[in-house]
């Protein structure tokens, strides 16, 4: 195999590489999709997307298809390889070194290596076009999200995942939601957050009514990701002051979007859990929305501090602000607090905070407060006997499968929850609408800061269904 | 002395008393006023106050009159009793029960009593006519603010103090800035939380560049008051459901705001001290606002809690939603997050985040983070031992003096500033422009709520001279 790079690009040959370069998707693939859903109508829009008919459960194997195997696709593949219920069959990559460590990795399971397509950034085409598959997951370039999910539906498939965030412009995610109900199929966001443990057992809490009804949330992506955003070109994290086509793994082509982009440009890891425990797209929905950036500083003393005041990238102009603070209102009058901190130095924290008229859960200080309930009048109690009283049912089946998975096991679950779908032929607990409204965030957000923090309106993917749709998100222990 | 109640009104013989009534300012006044502001001309707007010459430092006293001896003002009385620098020469208030409490309190402190002005909600007048102060200290309900600094200007006193908030309505504020400038007159916005320990030392952590260059602010004001906005007419903490006429102290007027109003009602504590920080009304000023409201549930439940579903109170509709969350953009490029949540069960916090670009200091967790400083690499340290560290001069050197004053010392320094700073015939190190920039959220979020969550344009009172000015708040361990 001779895999010249990114999306069968070879930055060592390009001599107008700029700063800024990422292999995008190419402008024809896009027009022609649009063209394509226009033509197509809108008959089905808003409809619960109707069984396919293709679930072969109990017994039998999820014949699965991964686009993209850098480090996040291995790692789902390294779940996948755990599973007795799934057959990887075809492989999708045009990175030779992210494409051997793959192939170690499946050598080490013992289990049968898949079919390897590669060699040009379309090679997922012929990855699709053998139609052997149930299922494809994606785990690509944010850029390369929405058009290998519409081509995965295109072809077929009926049960599609996509690692976060699903598109890049509001645009997109509309010609996701249409071609998934056109096609009668289901697409999954892998917001595998949802399934932290600790969040699991606060929306146990909510649905059983402790918090009271919900009134403020807060969550968000407060992560430094300065170690990731540039690198060396060899070793992924915390290694150089390079990014584009001179850098390795993410920082090959997350680091553009900071260049180019001021919004919260990764807003699932808060907005899902969040999203699931308000019900939003089923009985509640996000109405609008306001977003505020500070100045960007962070990126650049970065790279002044790692490759100096002369490093060429010291000339880059970041636009993404430091912090991005997104403001949404919902329908039923609750309002959601989302954050965005990954240029500058701080401790993790997706900062979750779930409030209701009974009390409150904090994330950063690990307390519960429930009036009545709570060992003091207007004192915190430590959260860990609330979580473990209220673990829920998923974890308690399941907790032990989890070890090794990933993420502290929330990986194993937003794969299962996907595998298990598929094999019985049911929609994915997480849904084409959810994927849709959780990752608009990041357009509707930009759209404000654009517009010096106006507040703008969010479009409802379901089209009026979610008055109607019940949440049945995580209602057992099966999945 | 009778005293009939609030503001020489007596509820008891008020047949026609509304649930929500409270006594306001006449309007007759407000009209007189704005003419003379009118008339009077702004030729001094935006420059600095000039010296007064009236101080007397060292060795003479200040002559105080306080003008609302309630819960608060008897705070303020007791502290002032404790100072040798400080003759209460004269107090006013329409309430009975607060003034015996008060003459009590100054009896106990083996004082001359001062004169008492009382019987008539305008008996403040008289106490100003006395001519005989170099300074009063107003401590009434918020409607009253303003309009008692403005007589307090205009009868020639330099130095007047006030409680939080400054004003109700944004035209207010301007009123009070261009009367100060008028008379070369001192207003300082009691502003206690400036002078928080905690806060003091992250403030000579900012000044001394440990954070960096700051990004992003969080403050707040989130404390359960529900027992403050209601009682039994008797007690004034956690007793009933009463409110307005039939309530005693803060219940009595604050939770009629409650009712009208939907915005951050109480920014003060949360802003002052970022403010400060972040050097507003000198070389940056706040360019714009952003306010988003919950649903209001809290209050309603809590009087069905108390007092049933048939209590006439149960009727009422407020207007505040529980949890109001604020952005604000500064024109140096941070944003400030700021909420108010008053109406639900929580443990108190004022949510303090201190984000620069090497660092950040949160309240809630009691940590703190410095890149290349802290223990650990993206671990938070335990906030004390920064405390500790970079505790302020004030508070090493008046540490002993704080004992008993009121709100963890906080109270002791602020009223200290403000008797040092007469004494002196100085600036008070929080002027009319802090009060008022401060001060204005409250409109401007109530605008800004109206408006859908509009962003909206924030005033410079200071007419441009926030570039010029310097910073000298706390620069010593003077006051």
């Amino acid at each position: 195999m001779a895999l010249p790079g990114l999306c069968g690009f070879n930055p060592m040959q390009d001599n107008n590489s700029s700063l800024f370069y990422i292999f995008p998707p190419s402008k024809n693939l896009l027009m022609k999709r649009r063209t394509f859903v226009k033509n197509s109508g809108l008959a089905v829009a808003g409809l619960a997307l109707a069984e396919p008919g293709a679930g072969k459960w109990p017994g039998s194997k999820v014949r699965l298809g991964v686009i993209g195997t850098g480090l996040r696709g291995q790692n789902h593949i390294d779940n996948a390889l755990r599973r007795t219920d799934v057959d990887i069959v075809s492989i999708c990559d045009v990175d030779d070194r992210m494409l051997q460590m793959t192939t170690e990795l499946i050598k080490k399971s013992g289990k049968s290596m898949p079919k390897i397509y590669s060699g040009d950034p379309y090679a997922f085409r012929h990855l699709l076009d053998a139609k052997n598959l149930d299922a494809i997951l994606i785990a690509t370039p944010w850029e390369w999200h929405a058009p290998m999910v519409l081509e995965g539906l295109q072809s077929g498939i009926k049960y599609v995942a996509t690692e976060v965030v699903l598109g890049i412009t509001l645009d997109e995610h509309w010609e996701v939601v249409h071609e998934a109900e056109k096609q009668k199929a289901h697409v999954m966001m892998l917001e595998n957050v949802c399934y932290r443990r600790d969040v699991m057992a606060v929306m146990n809490m909510v649905r059983k009514g402790i918090f009271g009804e919900l009134i403020h949330m807060q969550a968000g992506y407060q992560h430094d990701l300065r170690g990731v955003k540039f690198n060396n070109g060899i070793e992924p994290y915390d290694s150089g002051a390079e990014f584009g086509p001179k850098a390795f793994s993410e920082a090959r082509w997350r680091t553009n979007h900071s260049v180019h982009r001021n919004g919260d440009l990764y807003p699932t890891h808060g907005i899902g859990p969040v999203a699931q425990m308000l019900d939003i797209n089923h009985g509640n929905r996000f109405v609008s929305l306001s977003s505020f950036a500070t100045k960007s500083r962070g990126l650049h003393n970065y790279i002044v501090a790692r490759g100096g005041p002369d490093h060429p990238n010291a000339k880059v102009q970041f636009k993404l602000g430091d912090v991005v603070t997104t403001q949404i209102n919902c329908v039923n009058g609750e309002t959601i607090l989302l954050q965005h901190d990954t240029n500058s130095p701080r401790p993790y924290s997706l900062g979750f905070r779930v409030q209701g008229t009974k009390g409150l859960w904090m994330d950063l200080n690990h307390s519960i407060y429930i009036e009545g309930m709570s060992k003091k009048n207007d004192v915190w109690d430590e959260a860990k006997s609330w979580l473990d009283q209220y673990d829920h049912p998923l974890w308690q089946r399941w907790g032990k499968d989890t070890e090794g998975a990933g993420h502290g096991g929330m990986d194993f679950f937003v794969l299962h929850a996907f595998i298990e779908a598929a094999k019985r032929g049911v929609p994915t607990p997480m849904d084409v609408y959810d994927a849709a409204s959780w990752s608009a965030i990041t357009p509707l957000s930009e759209k404000s800061i654009e517009l010096g923090n106006q507040v703008v309106s969010f479009p409802d993917f379901t089209d009026g269904q979610w008055m109607y749709r019940k949440n049945d998100f995580a209602l057992t222990d099966e999945f």
